[in-house]
């Protein structure tokens, strides 16, 4: 059965849609399906022999685990939009998938509809890749921008988000950073080269970025986005396998001329720096309907594409290394601790003077070097003061900053933010 | 012979150096390359029976034409930075290729190393594609951000960018739109299906953009930046044959809140509109060794992927129709005259009291209708009044301007140009 308007491309129209499964046969759906298209029995999909391409888009891990690694065994292509089930079971996947002799592709599951899977995969791969840095969860850069422009609490714009449906009702993988974690780490992965432990990825969220911090921020030049950041750590090496990486997501102050810095609202933006290419930026929209059906679709039209032109050759053909994943090391990932980052943190001081000399003191007593300290104002009797850091090791700055909360003038460290 | 350091990606270390044309064996190069390699003799490459990949980056039209249609006739994939001649011959080359069952890949003629050329076959090509508008010239942005952010005169920072090598001592092809008009037609071709009549092409210049120009621009919310557009025209048609475009290269106001409004400097840019996806855009270095290098490793690796995953099947295998390009109609381009546009222009006039009124009165009889009216300053005795007009037929408002050109009031009109 031929079914139009697929997509655009000529040769969906070579796609049949053979089943589609579903929790509920009853709820009213805006598309129109043949009759018996429709099913319960997602078992039987990805076991039916029929069937060349599975598309997952149930979304959840273990279910879905489940019935893509079923579809692998069945010797069925796999395109999914599932960002948590390949940054946890990637491994397992790939692996199935490679001795299977099939795809999975997953253009949907980072950036919405940007392109930017395939491009690492492909045009990019060419390239010694330093760092990804991406604005990849639409929904706590929209609250970040209301907040930015709105001078909102954090509480009131969730609110506002989740009743416009911008926020889920349960917002936690999105404002605690988890999400954008799994997708910094199916790119990591990508840019990379190499497997990455999930549970090694560093997360921190935004319910702790304060309106106070975004409008100090931007006197002193920077918007605050949630970052994930996967970066090269090792020395160049000749060796072959997978480099030390930090991989991570976090609040951050981007310097206002900073291409992510006006990456607005529901939109993303990846910015991947390599050599010899420089830096190269995709941006568009990270969610919705239209930008998930346009990665999708495009996934499937590539499946399509390679079964076509290998179709005078239906055995024995060898998997195409860009559209397979088969790196098979694992990266390391070097703990926070042992990053070097520059720092913003505001502090409530009780004894305005001579404060600022034993903050000082105490920071370079540990080797940390400060860029600015800046008495911003006033909280009812006590005064604030926001110091920004050169680039410093993380862990001794958290040293300087414990013996610093133990000193009689200082009354409390509300923010504690990394700069870009 | 096997060269190591060819680009990253592990399946480059399978390609091999085979031949390096040069026009001069005796210039000093920073590449070290085997002995024997290098010749003057272009011709004995592209027929050599050995070869199975010619990388032309030759330039010029004539002579590199030959040599790629030589070298598919010889039955080799071609790579090519040249977007002078794919523009004006792709319809040979490719046609030439499909027969001979080769490919040509050019990520490296639009762009540099931005991959742009390779989404728009693959991951885009799913979409119904309405817009395409890129910032595709390196050296005239870098020209127009200079003027902007310096107050300076095209001339000077011509003269300025010569000497630091951001422009040739010619630099006619960049600073007429020539060379951004060869790549929006290659753009256009692969984003909307068809061929595109490089003749048909309308392209404007910076060389009228001044300084005054960029000023008033700014004040009103605007900088100027030479776009590159690919628009569809037609109403969306069942057929399958290509829309009609408009296709065209000018200096244009773009909002300072529009995506492309802050590329700046060497950086090229590329905006694509299509449903479902909604908006993307691409961005990176536009030129210089690096981005090319990565471009053109990209290309190659393309190519060593498709062979490898072949070589168990080496005859009787179908093009990858989302790596070849395949279409063979012509788009038709709309001639500029018949499209919408907002227009800002700019009158110096002899007489202030009345003028402004009459200049309505006129814009009025053509049905152009105006958003702004400013008198801005004086030039010595004469005001200078900025007009910005809503959409209007292009014929109809250049209709207006001969008329008002008659008027005593009217000293001359020094600018006129396109508004997004």
């Amino acid at each position: 059965m031929l079914i139009d308007n697929v997509g655009r491309h000529p040769l969906l129209k070579e796609v049949e849609i053979c089943r589609v499964g579903v929790k509920s046969l009853d709820k009213p759906r805006a598309v129109e399906l043949p009759v018996g298209i429709i099913t319960t029995d997602l078992e039987a999909i990805v076991t039916d022999p029929q069937i060349d391409i599975i598309v997952e888009l149930i979304g959840g891990i273990d279910r879905a685990r489940e019935l893509i690694l079923k579809a692998i065994a069945n010797g069925k292509h796999v395109v999914t939009a599932n960002k948590a089930v390949i940054s946890r079971f990637g491994a397992e996947i790939f692996t199935a998938a490679n001795q299977a002799g099939v795809y999975v592709l997953l253009e949907a599951a980072v950036g919405g509809g940007i392109p930017v899977i395939q491009p690492l995969k492909q045009s990019l791969s060419v390239n010694r890749i330093n760092t990804v840095i991406g604005i990849v969860n639409g929904t706590t850069n929209y609250i970040l921008t209301r907040m930015q422009n709105e001078g909102a609490s954090f509480d009131d714009v969730l609110a506002d988000a989740q009743q416009l449906g911008y926020a889920e009702a349960d917002p936690t993988a999105d404002v605690e950073g988890w999400d954008a974690a799994d997708k910094i780490a199916i790119l990591a992965s990508l840019a990379f080269g190499g497997r990455i432990n999930r549970d090694e990825v560093f997360s921190e969220g935004i319910r702790q970025v304060s309106k106070t911090d975004i409008s100090y921020a931007d006197k002193l030049g920077f918007v605050i986005k949630l970052l994930a950041i996967a970066k090269r750590c090792s020395p160049l090496s000749s060796s072959s396998s997978p480099p030390t990486l930090s991989v991570r997501v976090h609040p951050t102050l981007v310097p206002k001329s900073h291409p992510l810095a006006s990456i607005n609202g529901v939109y993303n933006a990846i910015l991947v720096e390599g050599e010899p290419l420089g830096q190269v930026m995709f941006f568009g929209p990270g969610a919705g309907a239209g930008a998930t059906a346009s990665a999708v679709s495009s996934d499937i039209l590539n499946l399509v594409a390679h079964l076509k032109s290998r179709q005078n050759s239906h055995s024995n053909y060898n998997l195409d290394p860009l559209l397979a994943c088969s790196h098979q090391d694992y990266c390391q990932i070097a703990p926070v601790s042992e990053l070097d980052a520059r720092f913003y943190t505001r502090f409530l001081t009780r004894d305005q003077s001579g404060v600022i000399g034993k903050l000082g003191t105490c920071f370079g007593k540990y080797g940390v070097s400060l860029e600015s300290v800046v008495q911003t104002g006033f909280q009812g009797e006590l005064a604030e003061i926001v110091v920004v850091t050169h680039d410093v090791q993380e862990g001794k700055f958290k040293q300087a900053l414990d013996e610093i909360r133990t000193f009689e003038a200082i009354h409390s460290i509300p923010s504690l933010l990394r700069v870009i």
